[in-house]
């Protein structure tokens, strides 16, 4: 792929954000006049009473249904979103912005920064999920819309329905996060960490300064990519799958490559991430992950009290990342807090990924979900 | 560290093997004539019954107790053997013999090959557990020793031990392994192949032909020890250690480096682990891991049929690398085949490394039945 910035290809639409005031971020750092590319399904009622906001997690993008003009393939929500769908785009008027700092269209690494006339490159400030958040919020405004029915998302994309309860509860009618906890714990930065130096060690790296030399760190992407999908799924469903099965031989070569289908289903996803991401966008957007904390005091009750959001919370049992106990902690901090939580444990063999899956439970959770609270909120 | 062959510096004696007829590995190639180094603890009684034969895990070597030559610190089961330790040196003939493809002495990537006067480099044949057993058993032969009271190891020294009862029956009194099933799971293998592909993107893996270039992939070999790493300790144990406590810092930098406790502790070990071993012994070790199969038609307890060696199996609840249901299963299979088998899963937080760790269940466990076979050897 060309490693350059996305901006100018066809992601949907782009806003220009912050024309007259900066959006300060958490590291103090300001961007102003800055991109936030969009994608939209289905149309905004005339009271703009009916709009989902689907935030996307650290690998996703603003393309939720539909073919990807990237990839060919179907949106990572296609399932969900489409006429009849759980999110009904007969009925809902769908929103997804590809986050800053990603690499579809929004501001990131690869935008041009306007104090040097150059791509931020490893200058782009870094990040929060509640960066993100203030980012989209700077979307409504643009767009018009005073408040969502619906703000959901699973992963990076659960945290940031979360934060949106935290910081814009006014704004927010509904939320559902799906396989996230309360703050990034040390093995989910150990995690990241790992992927990370992957990156940072690759010679094409060049200080992060590869835009315009025609090499990038995809090695190294592609070997955090492999890490990331291997956490993204579960061991049970590995050894289901692909077991000690060789691949494309009868024994094994005694060399040091691929002998297992497991290891080439890893590596396929490793070369396959590559073509569509940005290494920068990679370490920017796993670094705002790392600093998740809802409550960086411990204390989640008191900061969710007052709020009056209903919430649905998802987890799925072999997920080993974001472990069901973590969102489970978080369901009883929160329902302590006055809020209404649904919360349930999902059987799903498919690990971490099952919120991007068919998981038939957890579907029907959902569509009680939001059809309970579209009835509350007058959009039956 | 010096990247070349480890073989010149005194890490206990050296024996070669294999003078008169060649070890004919799983993979055909035949290793003529080859060093193994080894260290021993204790006295070898004149009935040469009281032998006990330690096999080292991964990133072991034969320095099990007392100092270490090259890190300066103890040897890795320094805890358990010794005088009057439960591996009693007053007692009992403590041997370990660093594997063949390691880099502390024994034939391995950096020894000559005979065929061409220079390093095998990445030419060095690919080995299984099997291959390893059989190399230690010419070792025995080598030192005048029909059989050993005891084989014991964890993790991979816990594969050689099983792959001894499977091999050499008659040669083993009795065997006891920690943290290990019965074969390499396909989560086993993926981790494995991530960090070797960090390994081969190095640029400065050349081929495998690094040794004399000055260069070596440590990089690499880093981020797969990263990796490693975080695989034997367990997510409950990092949170109650680190959590997400800064390092050396009060807010995060908001850059890519480190931010997190959790972060610097991967570094250090990944960095510390590179100033002594090599990284092609890396990649062969981990293939002859994860081809390790008791049974590759699945039926364990066939295989283990009519053996009569008394076998202690331990496994550790955290342990999310070599899971005790795989350990419990083996268990399973080995009675059935009528094998008496001392099974327990113990409670500790530190994963995987916990055989390597003071757990006292494990411990008592362990004396219980050393003490037990020692009676009935009649070693008391």
């Amino acid at each position: 792929m060309n490693h350059e910035p996305l901006h100018d290809r066809a992601l949907g639409e782009r806003a220009v954000l912050a024309e007259t005031a900066p959006l300060v971020l958490a590291s103090g750092a300001r961007l102003e006049r800055f991109p936030l590319a969009y994608k939209t399904y289905g149309r905004l009622d005339a009271a703009r009473s009916n709009v989902i906001l689907v935030a996307h997690a650290l690998s996703g993008d603003q393309v939720v249904a539909g073919p990807h003009p990237l990839t060919g393939r179907r949106g990572w929500w296609d399932r969900l979103v489409g006429p009849g769908r759980i999110l009904d785009t007969d009925r809902y008027f769908v929103l997804c912005a590809n986050v800053p700092g990603g690499c579809m269209g929004s501001v990131g690494p690869g935008s041009i920064d306007p104090e040097t006339g150059r791509p931020y490159g490893p200058d782009f400030p870094g990040l929060t999920i509640a960066d993100m958040v203030r980012a989209e919020a700077l979307l409504l405004d643009h767009l018009g819309i005073e408040d969502v029915f619906l703000v959901i998302g699973g992963s990076m994309g659960g945290m940031q329905a979360l934060e949106w309860v935290r910081l814009f509860p006014g704004r927010v009618f509904a939320a559902a996060a799906f396989a996230v906890g309360a703050r990034h714990s040390a093995q989910q930065i150990a995690l990241h960490a790992i992927g990370r130096q992957a990156i940072l060690n690759d010679p094409d790296y060049q200080d992060g300064r590869y835009y315009g030399t025609g090499r990038a760190p995809v090695g190294g992407l592609a070997v955090a990519r492999m890490l990331a999908h291997l956490s993204y799924r579960s061991p049970q469903e590995l050894e289901a799958r692909f077991g000690r099965a060789l691949q494309d031989r009868t024994a094994p070569s005694f060399g040091f490559g691929i002998d297992y289908q497991v290891e080439s289903y890893l590596a396929h996803h490793g070369h396959r991430f590559v073509e569509r991401f940005d290494p920068l966008s990679y370490l920017v957007i796993t670094k705002a992950m790392d600093h998740f904390d809802l409550a960086p005091d411990g204390d989640v009750t008191a900061v969710f009290r007052g709020r009056e959001t209903p919430l649905m919370l998802a987890a799925y049992d072999t997920d080993w990342l974001y472990p069901p106990a973590e969102t489970a902690a978080l369901a009883a901090a929160l329902e302590a807090a006055g809020l209404a939580v649904d919360f349930a444990v999902h059987e799903a063999l498919t690990g971490h990924d099952s919120f991007l899956l068919e998981v038939p439970s957890a579907d029907r959770a959902l569509k009680r979900f939001v059809e309970s609270c579209a009835a509350r909120r007058g959009l039956a």
